[in-house]
């Protein structure tokens, strides 16, 4: 079995460095680079001391720059930066016919307006925007996803919001005007950077709210919500940073539309999320635990019949199914393969 | 000066230990006994290592007695039992004089059918719910606080939640239908048992929603906000186990009535809480780290101009404003002290 | 391929529950029943959230007994039981001729004296002590743990000590009289108890040595030093609880015998783990993040030429390498497999 | 009561922040400035959100500078810096006859010398060498404090590992040789710096030994420990970084002198210890959670009947008796006054 070619640009930030990981034991994924200012020069086993003894050990880290990553031959690209520096990456390899796989926010907003207006600066490659697929397995469509040029993977937030949501508003189960989400996160999902506000002595035995009331990721949640509603929907969203290192959860309260109770929200899941091995439909109320180190999303709906409303909970990892594994998860689909090759 | 003299039963929990720190430095409280099944006969300087060296550590815990409290001659005796129990106490302690400030449940609710409906249980002394008094200093009346019999403090949930928006439904500044509120809670808030669901190796790096959608506190909190709105108000509540030992933050959603915007919140909040030292108004969102140890819960406000509702914000200690410290507090209020005395 | 029948007992704790999840997914077993007093008749997705959608999802727990066992055609059993009750079920599963791989210390001592010395009570089979193997794979001979009917699987702090010390003490590199060891381990390795002691709010932000000066782990470590040093072996040992949920580092002062510096050490190492996939010599100082879910031990050495003394240090996961991966390597050793098998 | 006037330079570090909150509700001193550069302009109660609400909320940071702490009236400056930079405004502020009570490693040392090898920089100011004290009040000669112009304040480690030594060497209880310690530290012993090793994602579920085997804080150690003994004495000192914000413990190894048992080195602890307030001789293992934000230090001993050797256990807050509250009490004694003084 021919194996595809691949490179990891920027991958010594958490999300690179588990891209890393699920990449080399990925039984159709040769990797041929991985990049990093800082890291350089050096393996991947001194920079990721849990990697050594694996098969990528000895591979040294490379300066990023397009040039080096087309004479590696990789066929498929996955980058693994801030936004806006994606696209300095993707605008020439898509020209020379590569693959892209992007987890920063650059190509996951159909509009580059509504990129400037929640990361306050022009579109990078706006022209990209029309090519590249919103790249959340479960949601998106399995045509568009297959052999796509430029996945444009979703942040942890709007996955955890819609893997739950989207079932529903495309099934006008629920009011769109009515969401409000509130949604907690691991530290990790800040990234690996040298930051006083992600010191251990100022996460530990700290619970906050953040980013309220118009955190970024609120635009390709409203994107999605609003494609799976074939309307408009704004939503209340408030993200809080918590002592993990890893999980997300989110809770969701909306007004069911008339008729509506947990058993429909159930069989409304069931129906969405029949044969897909990540979306786990459970009983008991989702904890982020459970899914640490998975590719799994766990959802569960309860009834408030004091307020008539429904609460809806999820748990992933912001890591795995909130960043690199899901990246990996829609590439196996891209290429046609089985969506969890590599992932269990 | 004269000192009250003071017992704390059922002291070996956390909120007890909390009390006996507290009360062992407060100026004007003589502790007389402590109490504790499990800790009988043991000095305080034993079962509590940080209090070694303190005044008190020598002091032995008793068996739990009625009428051993009443030959310590203590005036005032601070309950830390759980519900049901503590009634057991409170009742023969009033028939002899004595002063009742109680940190369980039993005499938050006004009526004995609401209790059985959260508790599940036949309430276990009706006769005292009309002269009790829930005692949370910065909402209740003053003048009920002064000279009562039964202080029933409220739980910690309820606190950070009342704070904010008392003042806003007593001026019909948002709509008492709208109210969502999720609130995330520090372990010890389950207080200190056996318990496999709390152990460090459940609790660390897990994030779970839990006792959605209808937790005992929900009861409490909707009387209160029912006295504040003048009319029936049910709302959504979702409390969250988070791994931190000792905190609380709450995030509520409300849609604000025709006119009120952040200003108007923010001058109703300043205006409720004016000359009130342990209500902080501030312009960050709150982050239970700053609050921790301290009798403070610290408030905010956000407008989202998108869905037009409001964000308010609140963090607290769970074992201080959220337990203990405030019911010192409503002891000095009762008591016609500074609300503050042995409190910073 | 045929596969190798098993059973778990005990499988509700985390190391019990760390074994279903490894022989789940272990090429060459199949899985015929997991017992449980607690969870029996559940199934193993309900007991452990984060196995539903894995193979085993839907197989319930079952009440622990010899003969139910037997009917389930196992022909290797692995208990993960506490000391004195495996032995109870050892025992006539090695009369009925199947391989038990034991997680407890019921045969790691090889003499009933020290047993009862230690554990404060009587052996409960010794008849088994003479065919049960200390089964640690890099540092027993590959003879007898083949084909051995009692695997006696080494404790988490013995594996973290013995890698670093027995090439050593067999190469007569380090004074026998000389070594101090202090380990810290992470909470899980107590076990899933309903023990206050183990709670979240008592071990977050909590640091303390325990057990000191003698473990009960001490016993097979000084075995195992004894047959190393072909000495007696008489050492220090610290244990010390510290809060994260898995991890283990130990950290070991020797004096060197004339003429052995931290080369000759690492040269040791290498001669002694050479073709070992699971011991890693790194230079950098050991962090139990690096190795926690693997099969990992990582240890280096530093000189301390002030002193005249060595540095050994190690890192493990005290539910992988320290417990349930271990047994499964030793397992695979036994069945005359790859040691890796089912662990990459 | 005239209240001394006090500045602390370097107050928005972690042990600046101590010292500000200490100092503010100290009832002997005035705070007459704070400085810091990277918080210069903005208000303590904005910077320190925990001190909103206090006396000194309000008050400004200041640029530091040797000129304006002088315009203050500042008769004692606390200083907060890293080292190397302390002795900078140290000297100056030692002409104009303030005193100078140092939190940095600038004059704990006596010999220049050791402080080029152990910091790898000639020493900034070593005029100034001879004058200062060091300033661990329970084991510097009183005399020598009282008045004193420079207060070279101990770290966290010498502090955890002198208290339980020093009394042991003075009475040639153990054999200077033989000692072995082992500490283990919280986060924020580091700093507050942004710097990627000190994130919560990377200490979080980590255990690592780091420093070894010439950790900066021996040097100061050794010192202290050779006048104890009256001879050269040479330490291993492993440093280990653990998961908790606040407190440290030490375990060190030692043998005993002939006839010295566990019993006389209790004695020893309370002859030298008698009087002193902070240092608490406990029969558990100390537990830095029962110590942090507090000045005590909990000390106990155990025999080793197996190797004969003695173990000892110390746990404080790194912050507090291993930083700041040291510094005060230190300073209280240095100025005539009890020495828990604004403490307790």
């Amino acid at each position: 079995m021919q194996k595809v070619k691949a490179a990891i640009v920027g991958a010594s930030g958490y999300s690179g460095e588990e891209l890393v990981a699920l990449l080399a034991r990925h039984p159709r994924v040769e990797i041929v680079a991985v990049t990093s200012r800082q890291a350089a020069g050096q393996a991947v086993g001194e920079v990721f001391p849990r990697m050594a003894g694996s098969s990528i050990a000895g591979m040294k880290f490379v300066e990023p720059s397009v040039d080096a990553l087309q004479k590696t031959g990789a066929a498929t690209v996955f980058l693994a930066l801030p936004h806006g520096l994606a696209a300095e990456f993707a605008a020439p390899l898509r020209k020379a016919g590569v693959q892209v796989v992007d987890l920063s926010a650059d190509f996951r907003l159909k509009s580059a307006e509504v990129f400037a207006e929640f990361y306050g600066e022009k579109h990078p490659a706006p022209e990209l925007l029309a090519e590249s697929v919103y790249s959340l397995p479960e949601i998106c469509a399995e045509a568009a996803l297959k052999g796509a040029g430029v996945l444009a993977c979703p942040g942890c937030y709007p996955t955890s919001i819609l893997v739950p949501l989207v079932p529903l508003l495309r099934r006008k189960l629920i009011e769109p005007d009515s969401i409000v989400i509130n949604s907690l996160s691991g530290v990790s999902g800040a990234g690996r950077k040298a930051d006083v506000a992600l010191l251990f002595a100022e996460c530990n035995e700290s619970l906050r709210a953040y980013g309220a009331p118009k955190h970024r990721h609120l635009s390709e949640i409203e994107q999605e919500l609003c494609v799976a509603a074939g309307a408009k929907v704004t939503v209340n969203f408030t993200p809080h940073l918590v002592p993990v290192t890893r999980g997300m959860i989110s809770t969701i309260v909306v007004k069911p539309t008339a008729g509506t109770d947990a058993k429909a929200v159930e069989a409304a899941w069931r129906e969405a999320y029949q044969g897909r091995p990540f979306v786990r439909i459970v009983t008991h109320l989702p904890d982020s635990k459970h899914v640490t180190n998975t590719n799994f999303v766990d959802i569960a709906v309860r009834e408030d019949a004091r307020t008539g409303r429904l609460l809806l909970f999820s748990a992933l990892d912001n890591l795995g199914k909130g960043a690199a594994s899901q990246a990996v998860q829609a590439f196996n689909v891209s290429q046609g393969w089985d969506e969890a090759t590599g992932l269990v």
